[in-house]
């Protein structure tokens, strides 16, 4: 059995548990998280063992950093300093993911482990698909449309508007990889919408956006972890055009990030030390059982 | 630049010397194929050296077999003995597929080569998606739905029934991985159609199928390399079920073929000796160029 521990219990870490629990050749070590007092933990943690340091979880293989993106690298540095291997769904894209690459990489290579990063959906999945319609048609454009689903980060943001109570940002594809915003606020006892929304409109987050803001009452009644994408490509084989391919998922965020991760952390045991992508994964590597009755099932 | 050497010269043939003078990293050794008077030679093989044994196009460092499934095994054996890395489009499933891989790889290890087998697009990068869509939601059905689209196999099956001069056999999709087949038939002088419909119907090939049979003057005129796959599952990522993956494409059969061979070709140089299905290759390994710049523009 492969020992996991889950780092962080927010909405990633609750589907990590049930996706290690799910899985027949995984364990759970335990969960790792501030808050341990056994009268305030939540139900399903009555019988894992939940700790606030690690190393209190004896023998681990693989941590899921079930943390914000902007804590991930730190948190990684400090599990694979104690040569226990890491997955994360770190969620930027370009310079900053290929930095924190490096980074983790020439850490795990130095104590002996391995770290899988940006094990979601998006970077994750949808970058397997995006590397694999260029296999398939090396010249062409992709076009990677998102939702409709919920924006972490654009919520996030639109939240921290002064006057805003509480903020639910979704995003709606617009085709072509163009996105509108529709964001809903809940706003403070005497706030003002048209300034609130005016705001949100000037905001880097959404300047570039065809954005619309919504007043409505409760934010809570909107809330839902449904999400999805449409990834599209029109290219060239060779010399021979108009191939077209389509990828498309309707999904529960969390659950799908947390079970990507869940994987991740079962190929993590089968690579050599370093940092690792999941385009520098053989797909095999995240199943269990022998790999000829999975050729024979899956090729 | 690595050098290729196209084997055979019939459908996928034509494309794959296509595929290949597209790559910027490659470089066409030659074409191996029986005939090879000059006089006799398609016009676009003028300023391509085509040979009837691959020892003569000097350095090569992958062989695309683009022969019949049922010539592949022996000339990868063939090949592969001297040295040289095969990659195969191999369309047979299942045991076969996993006794020819252990059978070529037994050889490639011996000759520190490398043989990248099945790399077409069924099997092939639809193996990849088949095995992505469980990695995401580990429990559930995948049905994987092909065309409309020319089968070749039914096409060859019909053609031998006697009586009959020219055949094609249409994969018709009918959902949730069921298929119908509609064969065109033109019929050889004085052969009477109602017997030979019978007789189709009979053959394994298709008595597990619903099948039509059409009798037509010209299969010529109905010819087309046109074909497609929506391949759905609906599974559960870790305790949530009602999770949805969608792929689908719509290709010209040979050049998306001939590319996807191709790619592995580049892949097979970076592989330690052995045979592989494309599920045990990492994505980047297709790819030419920088890791970090692929993994900052397709993660």
């Amino acid at each position: 059995m492969i020992r996991i521990a889950v780092v962080g219990y927010g909405n990633i870490g609750k589907y990590a548990v049930q996706a290690v629990e799910a899985a027949p050749d995984l364990e759970l070590a335990g969960v790792v998280r501030r808050q341990v007092k056994e009268d305030e933990l939540p139900p399903e943690l009555q019988n894992v063992k939940v700790v606030e340091d690690i190393t209190k979880l004896g023998q681990v293989d693989a941590a899921l950093l079930c943390v914000p993106t902007r804590s991930v690298p730190a948190k990684a540095q400090e599990i694979v300093e104690l040569g226990i291997n890491t997955v994360d769904s770190f969620d930027l894209h370009g310079e900053s993911l290929v930095q924190y690459r490096r980074e983790i990489g020439a850490k795990a290579k130095e104590r002996g482990a391995v770290s899988v990063i940006s094990a979601g959906w998006d970077p994750g999945t949808d970058s397997v698909v995006r590397a694999l319609v260029e296999v398939m048609a090396p010249r062409g454009i992709t076009f990677t449309n998102f939702g409709p689903g919920m924006s972490m980060g654009h919520s996030v943001a639109a939240k921290a508007v002064p006057g805003v109570k509480d903020a639910l940002s979704m995003t709606i594809p617009a085709g072509s990889g163009r996105h509108r915003r529709q964001v809903y606020v809940e706003l403070e006892q005497g706030a003002e919408f048209e300034q609130i929304r005016e705001q949100i409109m000037l905001d880097p987050y959404f300047n570039k956006d065809e954005t619309f803001v919504y007043q409505v009452n409760s934010i809570k009644d909107l809330q839902d972890v449904g999400h999805g994408v449409l990834l599209e490509r029109v290219g060239t084989s060779g010399k021979t055009g108009n191939q077209q391919f389509k990828w498309e998922m309707r999904i529960n965020n969390p659950a799908l990030t947390a079970q990507v991760m869940t994987a991740a952390a079962r190929a993590s045991t089968k690579q050599e030390p370093g940092a690792y992508t999941l385009l520098e994964i053989p797909l095999l590597d995240y199943f269990s059982g022998d790999p000829e009755e999975l050729i024979k099932r899956l090729v």
